[in-house]
């Protein structure tokens, strides 16, 4: 499995891009974080006139081993019963992606039951019906996690072809955030702050994650410096393939906008694979759960959103994009000072960035 | 003037819209300040199915007889030419208000030209051109005060007979962020919280503007118990106009949410002169503004998006709005765990609210 070619965005277009910005009618620098976001979309599409016409969000689902160990408050049948409402729109994600005009797919990476739903936003690549427990084994053979990974890169690849502007990464499936909580701790992150209570679990549950997670580790000794030994050894399908997906969007130079702790510990493993990926994300929110926060701290984002969410489903990213496309807009729609007859203020050199 | 009559929102329907929230399918209190948001629509509009269908954003402009003193970076003439700017659909609060499906409203609360447009969407609602310099003299007399704090009831009136659902406030008006910290200082707001660089200026500028509030303070002696004082001695006019817009739309039961320091100011006010009114606003951003904190701690409200914005005209409040609808949006259009046939999780007490 070969690594995708990711480019650094070009950076000799990032004078006229701030010179786009700046002869808009507002002071310089007024709209913040706004007019960041703008710039980057700029210096990813490549244009002072960047597009953001068709905006997809792909939620990965798939089951995990170590549900089997009891560390969520969900019985594992609530991974695919989701994945239904996902179909019928009555998700959260349904009705976020629809508020922010966001196409919503759903990748069935590995649930234990098939949905077999017929719809052209319904799409499987899987090899297996859940992973092992990586309580007990690890949770995937490497043929296995290249193969998810490299499913990944398929999907990005399709994303692009269908001529999406940016993408929204979300993740389903019961034990999600005990999985992330082992990739980032294999990836070297302080294991004491990446766990959490997930979807909410008492007291005793918690402590059972967090000692799990911490064997698994003394057990499977995953090489932090290879992800694919990470993947196959505490990862996820929905972990390997979102991983491979925003390594792919950054080679294809598309915008990726993450969304909470499972989504964030794929972006971790796709910059310790390319450090470069991370040029092509943007952290859609901070989310409840308490891993997130040490995660885009070493992914060096800054969340756009801070609304205490912690559902996943790709819920904060698709509202962030309406956030990024606003900014888009900016760049595309506002007067210029010339253009309006406004009068400039006096350029202290305070006030230019 | 008679501060209008604000009820408290009533309560007791507060068990009902908790019991819908927590029947949607998604772990309890996981969608977080959304969830808060949603829940303080259904209580102000009361009923457990809140809408959202008509959105609108009033811009407040007006001038500033202290910009006399040289407190801004800009020239007077840019209120003008930027109510001109809104009014040809070329400004940032145009941008993001069509993109967040809002309509515009801009009201001339007393600006030095008149523009003369002619359209639905521009209201006239003055008598005088620009607030006197209070460095020297009170901005306006105690019966232009309450003139104007009367002209915002009567608008407020009017967006509740055009059946408005939310509405969000905006200011304009070169040296409103130095009329905005006299304001709240002269409401016992430390002062040295509240200035400044606004729309940015040097440092030499910046400490005057400290000193003239300081100096205007100290010279009319404004009674922090009578708004009509503070408004007559240090305020403006299209603070006065917002003052009354958000007391009269809180004693009509809509929700208001706020934008930057000014319009802040003019909510302070409000809750001054009837407390009760804090519970139909929303804070929509924390502008990035130094003084904005203070206010919103002294309202007690958390804002909705923290963008390092800076530019007012309602800019953070209307994207704030696509948040709250999609909140609302959340209460009518998700499927219900008894609908989806999705399964619950272990009600642990940790997890219940």
């Amino acid at each position: 499995m070969d690594i995708p070619k990711i480019s650094p965005v070009d950076r000799t277009i990032e004078p006229g891009i701030q010179q786009r910005i700046d002869s808009l009618t507002k002071p310089v620098g007024s709209l913040g974080r706004l007019e960041e976001i703008a710039k980057r979309v700029a210096l990813i599409q490549k244009t002072v006139k960047p597009v953001m016409a068709k905006k997809s969000v792909y939620v990965f689902a798939s089951d995990h081993g170590v549900a089997g160990s009891g560390v969520s408050a969900y019985p594992q049948e609530v991974t695919a019963e989701m994945v239904r409402n996902f179909l019928a729109g009555g998700a959260a994600i349904n009705v976020f992606a629809k508020h922010t005009g966001t196409a919503v797919f759903v990748v069935d990476a590995g649930m234990k039951s098939d949905v077999g739903a017929k719809s052209g936003n319904y799409i499987v690549r899987k090899t297996g019906r859940s992973t092992k427990n990586f309580a007990d084994e690890p949770a995937m053979s490497r043929k296995d996690a290249e193969a998810h990974v490299e499913m990944g890169f398929g999907l990005a690849d399709k994303a692009k072809e269908d001529g999406v502007d940016i993408i929204a990464v979300g993740d389903m499936g019961i034990g999600n955030t005990t999985v992330a909580a082992a990739v980032c701790a294999a990836c070297e992150l302080q294991t004491e702050s990446l766990i959490d209570i997930g979807t909410v679990i008492d007291s005793k549950t918690l402590k059972k994650k967090e000692k799990l997670v911490k064997q698994a580790l003394k057990k499977h000794k995953p090489d932090p410096r290879d992800i694919v030994d990470v993947l196959s050894k505490v990862g996820g399908y929905c972990i390997a393939q979102m991983t491979g997906f925003m390594l792919k969007a950054a080679s294809n130079s598309m915008p990726v906008v993450l969304d909470g702790f499972p989504v964030s510990s794929a972006a971790l493993l796709a910059c310790r694979a390319e450090p470069k990926a991370a040029e092509y994300m943007f952290a859609g929110h901070l989310s409840a759960v308490k891993g997130h926060k040490a995660v885009l701290d070493a992914l060096k984002l800054e969340p756009i959103l801070d609304l205490n969410m912690r559902l996943g489903e790709g819920t904060g990213g698709v509202l962030a994009v309406s956030v990024i496309e606003a900014a888009v807009k900016m760049m595309n729609e506002m007067a210029t000072f010339e253009g309006a007859g406004v009068s400039k203020g006096k350029e202290d050199k305070n006030g230019i960035r």
